[in-house]
């Protein structure tokens, strides 16, 4: 990976210990020696914890893909103090998910943390380059329902509570951004980085990166040492999630802080209104919670061998 | 004004009569010959006007800068029959508001069009420069605030009941998405093509361009031969909503469509709730209608007053 910040003068001096800062970061009219970036992105993500009221002793399943977001999001829990184990899903997309399954492996030995690996072929039937020769066009939107649903019915088999993704503020305030561009009030509603669970066979959602932007994360990486997946998904072809980042990105070059304030004022103005939806039964194939008499994956796997 | 849309290929068919299509309209999958290009576009404003319920016999006072959508809308409303008197605020601002001025003068007389004009440094007190030479920084929301407030009094003077402006697609998204990332609801929800009157001193206002973007307004302009004021306000310094426009049209070209089905998706639901605020008094000063003990006009000539 390469630098990630650009060196200021030597003159320049930590917002917080006035010893030599290294770390410009604009949105927060700010400047940091390492050390002090690394507590403000300590304190960022306990703020979010804080928020998202879980209590240090609870452990923490925490879905790895092997990219930057995910490997941070485990460091920094492991940093803090709490029980976690990691969780990845193996989509069976050749050299790309060998690549990140070894970014995993490495990563978690360095630190000595566990973690479960799951293949999606072994799992669901199929691996994502069979599903992407049927679905081809919107493989992004099937691929991310199926590791949705995988990760909650993995969670539940391995006993716990709580998942942690690594969703950052980007991708949080660009899913938002979206939602209210096409007008769907019930996501904008949804939306949260905290989600408790509504149903047994559900974990609650946990999203303890969601006040820190993109290349925050990258700069945490470089000072950690995470060297995370950096290869690209090779059946990813523009999800619409990247145009609405994009717009964000504008904005906030324009006028800096807007993303920020724009996703806290959403999430300050819903605290305690939000949850997954509650309402649902069971699916009639496998049993586990569904919206319609048939669940998510069953009714991808019915189409898959459908169209075999 | 320069040529505002391409030439297509001389074997391109207009969409609707089948002769030979001049001019390309990608956001509607189109492509018109001028004829059918002008029954498109009065169509769409006559669609707005029937969704804004002005009916045919009603006067109209169309809001006139000088500008290329305020013409569009004069000129528009009067080919559909209605009967119009443009109103024109001269804001003082040297040759800019010159040759705004001169632009309403030649395309009234050209029509046979009657107009008024006010001069801001007789109504008021104070021209824009000099307004701005107290303001700057915030001059355009300053001269917004101006307008709105004189257009709402001449309007009553002159008595009509109906106020039009030359609002196009791109202000109101633009407007809208400023409004919903600033997460100001209120303003989201009050955000509509038209607001009937709350107050016997306060017209309707009507905005019968919101269906059309500005390269469908240019469009008309030159098949209409429409020449408006092309000259930049000198005063202008990149108002914030410019930037929520540029978002938008990012967003526009990486999915065509977007910006049309996002300000419909809105204005659809809200369908007859909007209106504008009717909880004011009096001003204490002028006796027009106040959310405070002071109107927004006596409180800014306070404030020139006390800074001289």
């Amino acid at each position: 990976m390469g630098r990630t910040f650009t060196e200021l003068p030597a003159r320049s001096k930590c917002s917080r210990c006035r010893g030599r800062a290294r770390i410009g970061l604009p949105s927060h009219n700010a400047r940091f020696c390492p050390d002090c970036y690394l507590l403000f992105f300590s304190t960022a993500v306990q703020r979010a914890l804080k928020r998202l009221s879980v209590p240090r002793e609870e452990p923490l399943l925490v879905a790895v893909s092997g990219g930057k977001d995910s490997l941070t999001a485990w460091d920094i829990l492991n940093e803090l103090g709490y029980a976690t184990h990691g969780l990845h899903i193996n989509l069976g997309i050749g050299d790309f998910s060998e690549a990140s399954r070894e970014r995993v492996d490495a990563f978690a030995r360095a630190r000595g943390l566990s973690w479960s690996e799951y293949s999606l072929q072994r799992e669901f039937g199929y691996s994502l380059p069979e599903i992407n020769r049927r679905f081809q066009g919107k493989i992004c939107s099937v691929c991310g329902r199926l590791k949705r649903q995988h990760l909650n019915r993995l969670a539940v088999r391995e006993n716990y509570g709580n998942l942690v993704t690594g969703h950052n503020l980007d991708d949080e305030a660009g899913r938002l951004l979206g939602n209210l561009v096409g007008n769907r009030q019930e996501y904008v509603r949804k939306q949260s980085p905290y989600l408790p669970s509504p149903h047994p066979y559900i974990p609650a959602k946990l999203k303890p990166l969601y006040r820190l932007d993109i290349s925050e994360i990258r700069i945490y990486c470089e000072l950690r040492g995470i060297e995370p997946a950096e290869i690209k998904c090779p059946l990813s072809r523009g999800a619409t999630s990247h145009y609405f980042k994009e717009a964000l990105d504008m904005l906030e070059g324009r006028m800096p802080g807007t993303k920020r304030q724009f996703l806290f004022a959403y999430i300050n103005t819903r605290q305690g209104e939000t949850g997954q939806e509650a309402d649902f039964g069971e699916c009639c194939f496998c049993g586990h919670p569904a919206y319609a008499d048939v669940c998510g994956v069953c009714s991808l796997k019915g189409q898959m061998e459908a169209k075999n």
